[in-house]
């Protein structure tokens, strides 16, 4: 039996969802892969700072955040200094980092990020800012410090995407891909075509918790921009920023133009896609009237899809149905069974 | 440099696109993956064997092939025996095994696998026939080895299923599957929504070599039911033959089914499913009316799609479109690459 440290920077959704996910699947990490795991280390935004070497009992942790409370009582040790001098002193050999993602420059993340993987611990996250932002430079430091850098949850909440490519397709190069990679706007789209203006639709996708008080970022395509650049990054190895990428919204698009599409047997949906060409890419996120005999045409609600081209396969579309924190949470998990099972 | 000493039993359609895939990936594994290969053995079914400690030209085997010829010529020694004499004298380390199937008892395929994995070769098929039959025997044999056994292509011509499991979705359990895995009912079905009678779309099937002389292989859902019986016995890990699964096929299905079908918006589709109950599979295979808010809608043609639940994820779908003899032959070398890295 091997036993890894764990360190919990951020525990929102994601991140007590993944500490539940290690309590559901503690029996099976030990019988299947031998592999035992204590959290020495969670770190929140607003629920204090807790650090026990012996291990946090994750179940109390979970239970104060449920009950509103902050984690210091769990703490065997006082916490002194910053978030990073929490990393620093840790003593943990994985950091799960979920703090709140920042479009524009990746912090306070990469700082995070890259401190863990200074002190050679594994670094885990469902961030997109620091896989848009500091991709190659977080990716050196972690060959170089001999541990992993992991972020499949960043793109489609834990659908397995970075690690098809990584695990499951080798030898395969990626030409192109095109999808649906934003909840907000495909729920809009979709209550517009049941009757829904466009700012019921907003409100709708508000109400339940998918849309932000200000929903421009996914309105105006700049969430689908960031998942592109993060794709195009990664799998095609050409550092593309969301800047770079040729983007039109939604806001245009209303009832009349949903129903004209319904009547010729399409649905507008928010594509994105992006295409090597030579040793660049070609990214753009626009509307398009996609027609039934595409994969993208049944892709509802909150689910996302990816199709790719390779120089290898015909296309190969992943679909992902039913997101939320508990598969974002996978995709964390995923990550760190894939980098400790080397 | 690490180099590998390949045999091929069966140079068909599928073991000659692997060979031309080898060719083309011969700078990318040298630079990539530190990889070279040398082929030192192809038995064939009407074209002769040929045998070279050496290597043997892969250029030279692929003209003699176009030109009808046999491949005896470019043996550098007397070829004795039978195929499994062959394979134990090949000196070989990776079997490609691309025999014809044999669906009632996966022979002789079965055999050659066993003789190359107890030779310790890692033995890699596209052939359904010892998924079904031997799953279980040769996957001990391979291990009690020190080599593996693979077969991402008998199932969605080379798409990674079997892989995605092994590599990419770590620590998760397959709860039940559903899927389009047959192409030339699925292209039957499409040609009478055209307005093919059953007949002539069966003809055309025939005509543009998808299906058979005699087609009932596909047509009874037999191909369907190996096709979910493989994926539950290795994804579930609770073997299940083609006989245990409820299987109905597409006979019944007349042009008016599929008129009525399309005016309230839906097509037929043969469906495979597999569900785990206890420890046993529920599999079936049988026409459904499809929604178009189904994913396996839009799949036409020879495409195949096939969707999973799991306990972590919401439901995960891959989609192939395109497939052929260069996609099967990436399974396989997919297969070779997941094997010998490790």
């Amino acid at each position: 039996m091997k036993s890894y440290k764990l360190a919990f920077v951020g525990f929102g959704n994601v991140g007590q969802a993944l500490a539940r996910l290690f309590l559901r699947k503690k029996a099976e990490l030990a019988q299947r892969y031998h592999i035992a795991v204590t959290t020495v280390g969670i770190a929140t935004g607003r629920h204090g700072t807790a650090v026990d070497p012996d291990g946090i009992d994750l179940e109390r942790a979970l239970a104060l955040m449920d009950g509103g409370a902050a984690l210091d009582d769990l703490s065997r040790q006082p916490v002194e200094g910053d978030i990073l001098a929490f990393i620093r002193s840790s003593g943990a050999e994985v950091l799960f980092e979920n703090s709140p993602v920042n479009y524009k420059t990746g912090q306070p993340a990469i700082d995070h990020l890259r401190v863990a993987l200074e002190r050679g611990m594994h670094a885990i996250t469902a961030n997109k800012g620091p896989v848009v932002h500091a991709y190659q430079e977080l990716s050196r430091l972690a060959a170089a410090n001999g541990v992993g850098f992991r972020f499949e949850s960043t793109v489609m909440d834990g659908a397995p995407i970075f690690s098809l490519f990584r695990e499951a397709l080798p030898g395969a190069r990626l030409l192109s891909l095109r999808g649906i990679l934003n909840s907000t706007t495909n729920l809009i789209l979709g209550r517009m075509e049941r009757g829904d203006t466009f700012k019921q639709a907003v409100a709708y996708a508000q109400q339940i918790g998918i849309a932000e008080t200000d929903p421009s970022g996914d309105i105006d395509g700049w969430d689908a921009a960031i998942k592109v650049s993060a794709l195009a990054s990664v799998l095609m190895g050409l550092p593309l920023t969301p800047d770079q990428v040729s983007r039109v919204g939604i806001r245009h698009i209303g009832p009349k133009d949903v129903t004209r599409a319904a009547e010729e047997g399409k649905r507008w949906k928010l594509v994105c896609s992006a295409r090597r060409v030579g040793e660049s890419v070609e990214a753009r996120v626009a509307p398009e009237q996609v027609p039934s005999t595409s994969p993208l045409y049944s892709v509802e609600g909150t689910s996302s899809i990816v199709e790719f081209e390779t120089d290898v396969l015909g296309p190969l579309s992943i679909v992902e149905a039913n997101p939320g924190p508990d598969t974002t949470a996978y995709g964390l998990f995923a990550d760190f069974l894939n980098l400790v099972q080397g």
